[in-house]
């Protein structure tokens, strides 16, 4: 087989990851592929900047060099944000070349319109490296799962929010303070809302649940909850009633909908997703025959998503001679059998709560609370109630419900939030067991 | 795109898995697919026994009517062991037709043969069932991180083993008694030897070894060591020195060569592959740029195999009008590309020791017992010595050493094993970090 040419859009972090594995590794790579796979050209903002990395690649701030050059067979988008790199790829695509991209904000938010482009002009758009980094979830569910009826995902998809409930756990340290390390570490960007928020999450979930349930990109309906809120006493609560907090994005196809989440969430220790620590990221695929499965690895940084960014690659140059309609689907399953399914709006939710609350130092007061969670059909699984402190007049109040509709429980919420007895706001995050 | 027909060769717990996922999944997998898949034949041994299962599929004991058969496009081995498959799926091949296979053994030890063939007629051999039951291992290492230079793999590839040795920490019950448990439960066969003497994980480990590095199968050179004599004893010591025992699959590059082996292995309790417990089955690969990834799932058993079988069932349908040179290379390197690497002698592996030995209870005898590993420049990383109980004379002593060269160690147990203190033999079992 001839070589093929790649040109890279963007020489970034994950550029630079992907030019130095096709280099490093170009013998045991062209011994799978069976043919070379170089990198001729790429498009820089600054090219005295992309020089300085001594690559021998032909650079330009152009765009045009590399998604107009009839050279190139794969236009590789490591760039990142919603535009220019959304224009690129489809003028790429109208030129009628193959993609792989690493842009999860892009995939979730445009990707609609990208792949049914692409599904007109037959091209191959990949994008492993849009989720969970090295890990190679997308294709795992994608093809090798693809026997089954995909009943839940459930994943650490965000490096930087679990090193930030990691070292809140191990170090009992404030949000705040691990924050700025992980800023000052580069594991988080200077404004970390994407991250924090809960944002990146959503993208990568959006991204899943297409490929788990056969349904269109809708990224606008995830609902997502950031770890900005959780605090060390949390954490500290949760550990005693046997559970790590993870910021979990889930997605889950029940009789009246799909559920797709992102919020931080109670786990209980013995799970291996509770273990699941610092950056690295694991996704959790249930599936009707196959029962649970877990993908593990590293969800971010140059390597780790220059290798998923090259097997999308290697998959490429595989299918250049073959029947566009014998691929395998961009969204896993045929474009023409996408369907969308409703989704279930947060009240719909089912889950389990953990609650942290303070309350008044006087008889008859856990009496009050627990008539509440009567009244509306909750289920209390366990509950520690810490004393006051000498100097205080208010004890602090933990419990754990059994899984229960949202709704009710927000209507509880409303009920212990007015309560005489409760002060202040009640905390809550949700729980799952993950069974 | 048309049908595509199956044929079967068996229906034991496998085939039916198989026939069950294709029959009740039907919709889900051809909107994946882009076509229908359908059992139409199956071949067995007892016909009234196999129309019990009311299928709608015609039965043979002639497996003319599946490898001879020209309506049928993919035939799938699933009737286990060396012969008569082996003959079968050579003739299926010489046919032209695609074979999906989950027979290990006949991979590991006929698999260069069955390769070979089937690259010259230009068809695929699929086995993703083989290893690790429905986790789609095979795939994630062949495809998904095809970028990197594979370093190691380690495995949990034996769920029976793996049940066993989760037992005997757990409940502190001795190997002989949660065998014949496992026999009771249809988790270990009637002659168990394949299972708890490590010779189906060392089938595995033949596989994962080719795709991972590119080298022939050569199921004889893997050093194969069992779980049967582990104690519950070595069990608890381990534990208190923060280690839980499994019963591994290790394949690793070293600048000497590979090492490839199966045996009982103290892994830190800290890491994930260490509460891989029960029958589940883990697979932690590590790659040069990827890092570490780990894939987890159940390892054998109807549906789980079942979902790996149809998942390379749609595999194969999907490349049925690819040029062959450029599918998938059937051992993840190209077949001209795959080059023998020399396989390191147990004498030449590189891990760490946990022995375990009664000695004598007189002063001295640490400081003897210590001077052999002195001389022998094997570093000790930890130490228990228990006292004797009331009515005996003998000491045990526990001793964790950091990694050394076996044929070291070999040296020090002969020299161990002749010192005047030890009584009995010393129990040794090997120690890997997985760092």
């Amino acid at each position: 087989m001839r070589p093929i040419k790649v040109g890279l859009l963007g020489l970034g972090t994950v550029g630079v990851g992907t030019v130095k594995i096709l280099r490093d590794n170009a013998t045991e790579i062209s011994r799978r592929a069976g043919c070379e796979i170089m990198v001729t050209h790429a498009v820089v903002r600054n090219i005295d900047k992309a020089k300085a990395q001594g690559f021998d690649i032909e650079l330009s701030t152009d765009a045009s060099t590399v998604i107009d050059n009839p050279e190139i067979d794969v236009v590789c988008e490591v760039m990142g944000g919603e535009e220019p790199a959304k224009g690129y790829i489809l003028q790429a695509i109208a030129n009628g070349k193959h993609v792989v991209t690493a842009n999860k904000a892009l995939i979730a938010i445009h990707g609609n319109e990208i792949f049914s482009l692409a599904q007109d002009k037959g091209v191959m758009v990949a994008f492993e490296a849009a989720v969970a980094g090295g890990i190679p979830v997308i294709k795992a569910i994608r093809e090798g799962l693809a026997a089954n009826r995909i009943q839940s995902v459930a994943g650490i998809i965000n490096g930087t929010g679990n090193f930030i409930m990691t070292e809140m756990r191990d170090k009992g340290r404030a949000f705040a303070d691990v924050l700025a390390e992980a800023q000052a570490l580069g594991y988080a960007e200077a404004d970390p809302t994407f991250d924090v928020e809960g944002i990146d999450a959503a993208h990568k979930l959006t991204i899943l649940s297409s490929i788990a349930f056969g349904i269109p990109l809708k990224f606008e309906a995830v609902y997502t909850e950031g770890i900005s809120k959780v605090s060390s006493d949390d954490v500290q609560y949760a550990s005693e009633l046997g559970y790590n907090i993870k910021h979990l994005g889930i997605a889950r196809k029940t009789q009246r909908g799909i559920e797709m989440r992102v919020h931080p969430t109670l786990v209980p220790k013995r799970r291996l997703l509770a273990n699941v620590d610092g950056v690295m990221n694991a996704v959790l695929v249930q599936g009707d025959a196959v029962g649970p499965t877990i993908h593990y690895g590293a969800g971010a940084g140059e390597m780790p998503t220059g290798s998923s960014v090259v097997a999308d690659i290697v998959d490429v140059a595989r299918t250049l001679t073959a029947d566009p309609e014998n691929r395998v689907p961009h969204l896993a399953f045929q474009a023409d059998q996408i369907e969308p399914l409703p989704v279930l709006a947060s009240h719909d939710f089912e889950t389990g709560y953990f609650l942290r609350m303070q309350v008044e130092d006087r008889p008859g007061v856990l009496a009050d609370i627990t008539a509440i969670f009567g009244k509306h059909e909750i289920s209390i699984e366990a509950v520690i109630q810490k004393e006051p402190e000498d100097h205080e007049s208010v004890a602090t109040l933990i419990l754990l419900t059994r899984e229960i509709n949202e709704g009710a429980m927000n209507d509880a919420l409303t009920a212990l939030n007015g309560a005489p007895s409760v002060v202040g706001e009640v905390s809550r995050i949700r729980v799952e067991t993950l069974a």
